[in-house]
C-alpha cells in the first residue's frame, strides 16, 4: 500500500451525484487484495458524450471501441476497470468488450452501441473478462457515494481525485462532477490517463466535443509526471438532460455555454493538478510558466522540456536551485533564444538575467523557497507575446521504488 | 565519493601516448577536495583538428570559441577542465577564455588562434579562471600516463574512460588514443559530453571532419543516459604528423582512410559504451536494436523513445520484463505500427508476437535473464529494411541520489 502523497489535498469537498446517472461500484477481484476496482455508470436520461483519446499509435482496444461508438453521439453505459489496461491483448481483448457489452446491454436494457469502456492497469496481461462479468451479475445496490467511483479507478494513485461544482442557468442549478486518476505514464496528449466529467444539462454532442478538446488542452495536456504517454489516456465528458433548459443550446457561442465553460475550466484544472500532486513519488508540485515567447509552440516545447527533464526534477527534489539545468533543458529544444534577454524566476526571485546569474541573488532565501511543496518557475524569453503553462512534479527515490516493483 | 559503477570494465588496457603531443595534468583546486581537474595537451607537430558540437541552442562559450578557431583547421593546444562548464557565465566566461588563451600562447609558444577548450561541470557558476591560470603557471612535468587525462575530466563518472588501438599502414604503426567522460545530462546529438580522439598520422582536416561526423553518428549519438542534452557536448579528434606516410591522404576514398576508419569505429563505440556503463546510477547496460523499420528515422525515434522512457528504465532496474511499457514507448512516438507484425525479443526469447504476449513465453527463464548486467532488447517492426541501434542504462535509486545532491 502506497503512502498518501504529501501533496494530497487536506480534504475532498462533497462530491455530488448527477441526476439521471446511476452508479454501481464493485470489488471484482482484479487485484490480489480486495478493493474497489470496477465502476458502472448507467445514463438513464438522454445523454450526449464527448471523448478525447491518447495519440499513441499503439492504444488500448477500449479506445478503438469508444471511437466507433462515439459516432452515435450518445452514451447509456460506461464500464471502467482498474488492474488491467486491456492493451495489446490481441483478439481476446476485443472479444471481452463484445461479451461485456452484450451482458450490460441485456441486464440493464441499454443499447449495445452506447456502451463505453475505460481500462487502466498493466499492459499486455490477459483481460479478466470473466471476473468483470461475474461482478456485474451481482445485484449490487446503487452507490450514492460518487467518491467510490474515483477510488475504483486508482492504480498507483494514493488518493481519489474528484470535484463537484454548481452554477445557475435560467435560475436552475446545474451540477458538474468530475473524477480522474493518474499517476505514472503521464504526459497526456489530447487526454490524460482517465478523466470523466459529468454535467446534468444537455449540450449538443458537437458542442460538447469542441468544449472538451479546448478544456483538455488547457488542463490535462499541460501536465506531465514522467514524459511517458499512456496507451489508454482518455477523457470522457457527458451531458445529461436532467435539468431542462427553456431553449436547446444550439451554438458554441450561446452565452450559457460560456457560463458552463467558465465552470468547467476549474474542474479540469483541479483534476489535472491532482494527477500531478499524486505523480508517482512526487514531493513537490512545480508550476512552470513560459512567457514572452515567439509563438505558442516555442513556449510549449520549452515548458515541456523543463517539465520532463530528469535532471531538473531531481534537483527540485533535492531543494537545489540548480538553474543551470533549466538552461540546459531550454537549450535542448534547439529553440533560438537570446541569452541576454532570457530571465528566469524561481518564486518571486529573479535568478538569471543578462546571460548570467543575477548578481544580487539571495541564495539563502532561494534555498528556503526551494524547500516548499509548491514551486513557481517562470521564464521570460523576451521575444514575443505568447505563453504556456505546465505543471509537473519532482523526481524522487519513490518513483524508482514504485516503478521497479510495479508488478511484484 | 561515488562507488565504481558495477558495469565498469574489470581493467583498462594500456593507454598509449601519441607522439608529437605533450600532456600536462594538474590539480587546480576546482573541487573542494584535491583531485586531477585540468589537462593541457600541447601539439608540437602539425596537427589537424575536427570537432562536433552539441545542437543545444544555449551552449557553452567554449564551443563558440572552438567553432571560431576550427576555421584555422589546426590545433596547437587543448585546455580541458572539470568542475565548471563555463556555460551561461556571461561576458566573464568569454573573458576568461581570452585570458587563459593569452597565457598559454605566451608560456608555451603556441598561436592564440589554435588554442581549444573543453569544460564540464556545473552550469552558471563563476568560471574559476584564476585557479586555472595559477595551475598552468607551475612548472609541471609532462605526464606519460595518459589515463590521468581521462581522470582529470571526470565529474560524476566513477571510472576513467580511455582506449588505445594500433594499426599498420605502409608497414608503419599508427596509434589512436581516445578518452571520454559522461555520465549524466547524456543524450548527445552530434557529440557527447566530452570525447577526445588522437591519431598520430596526418589526415587533412576536411576528411577528418567528415570521418568524425560519421563515427559520432554511429557511436556517441546512439547513446542516452537520461535524455538530457548537455550545453557542453563536444567531441574533438586530432591527427598529428608524427608518422610520415609516403603520399599525403587527399581523398576520403583513399584505402588508408578505410583502414583507419575501421580502427576508429571500435574506439568510438568503446568510449560511448563506457559512458553508458558509467551512466549515473546505472546497474544494467541495455542494447536496443530496432529492425525492419520503414525508414531510419522511424527506427531511431522508436529506439530513443524506449531508451529514454523512465518507466522502461525503472522496470529493467527492477528485473521486471514488463514489456507493456516497451509497447507504450513505441506508441508514444505516434509512428504507425501494425501490432500483428511487431515482434519483441528480450535476449533470445520472443516476448510479443501477433499483437499479444507470446503464448509459450517462459517467464521464469525471462526473469532470470532480466537479472543480468547486460540486456539485449530487439524489436522487429515488420515494415521495411531499416534499423537503428541504441545503448542506454537502467534508472535506479542512485540516479536520484546523485542528482538530488549534485551541488551539495
Amino acid at each position: 500500500m502506497l503512502k498518501k502523497s504529501p501533496l494530497a489535498p487536506k480534504s475532498i469537498r462533497k462530491i455530488n451525484q448527477i441526476n439521471g446517472i446511476e452508479l454501481y461500484v464493485y470489488s471484482a477481484g482484479l487485484y490480489n487484495k480486495r478493493r474497489l476496482d470496477l465502476s458502472l455508470f448507467l445514463f438513464k436520461n438522454k445523454t450526449t458524450v464527448a471523448e478525447v483519446f491518447t495519440k499513441s499509435s499503439l492504444r488500448s482496444c477500449t479506445l478503438d471501441w469508444n471511437e466507433k461508438n462515439l459516432k452515435n453521439k450518445e452514451i447509456q453505459a460506461l464500464v471502467i476497470n482498474s488492474g488491467n489496461a486491456n492493451t495489446f491483448t490481441g483478439q481476446a481483448g476485443v472479444n471481452a468488450l463484445n461479451r461485456i457489452s452484450s451482458f450490460v446491454s441485456n441486464k440493464f436494457k441499454v443499447s449495445f452501441k452506447k456502451v463505453f469502456f475505460a481500462s487502466t492497469g498493466v499492459i499486455g496481461e490477459k483481460f479478466p473478462e470473466q471476473k468483470i462479468v461475474n461482478a456485474l451479475k451481482k445485484n449490487q445496490l446503487k452507490s450514492k457515494n460518487w467518491l467510490q467511483a474515483a477510488q475504483s479507478i486508482m492504480t498507483t494513485d494514493t488518493f481519489p481525485k474528484a470535484i463537484s461544482v454548481k452554477t445557475k442557468i435560467e435560475n436552475k442549478t446545474i451540477t458538474i462532477t468530475g473524477i480522474a486518476k493518474g499517476s505514472g505514464m503521464i504526459e497526456p496528449n489530447m487526454a490524460t490517463m482517465l478523466g470523466f466529467i459529468f454535467i446534468d444539462c444537455l449540450i449538443p454532442q458537437n458542442i460538447l466535443q469542441k468544449l472538451l478538446k479546448d478544456l483538455v488542452d488547457k488542463s490535462f495536456n499541460q501536465i506531465t509526471v514522467d514524459g511517458d504517454e499512456s496507451t489508454n489516456d482518455t477523457v470522457i465528458m457527458t451531458s445529461t438532460n436532467s435539468v431542462l433548459l427553456k431553449n436547446t443550446i444550439s451554438s458554441i457561442k450561446d452565452k450559457r455555454i460560456s457560463k458552463i465553460k467558465n465552470c468547467l475550466l476549474p474542474v479540469f484544472k483541479y483534476l489535472s493538478e491532482q494527477i500531478v500532486r499524486d505523480g508517482e513519488g512526487a514531493t513537490k508540485l512545480i508550476n512552470i510558466n513560459i512567457e514572452s515567447a515567439k509563438n505558442s509552440s516555442q513556449a510549449k516545447r520549452i515548458a515541456k522540456a523543463i517539465a520532463n527533464s530528469p535532471l531538473v526534477k531531481t534537483a527540485f527534489y533535492g531543494n537545489d536551485p540548480n538553474w543551470g539545468r533549466i538552461i540546459m533543458a531550454v537549450g535542448k529544444t534547439y529553440e533560438k533564444i537570446d541569452p541576454k534577454k532570457l530571465k528566469v524566476y524561481i518564486g518571486k526571485q529573479i535568478v538569471v538575467t543578462n546571460g548570467e546569474e543575477y548578481k544580487k541573488l539571495n541564495l539563502q532565501k532561494l534555498k528556503k523557497y526551494m524547500a516548499s511543496k509548491k514551486i513557481d518557475l517562470k521564464l521570460d524569453l523576451g521575444q514575443g507575446n505568447f505563453s504556456y503553462e505546465s505543471q509537473t512534479c519532482d523526481f524522487s527515490h519513490k518513483y524508482v521504488d514504485i516503478n521497479a516493483a510495479y508488478r511484484t
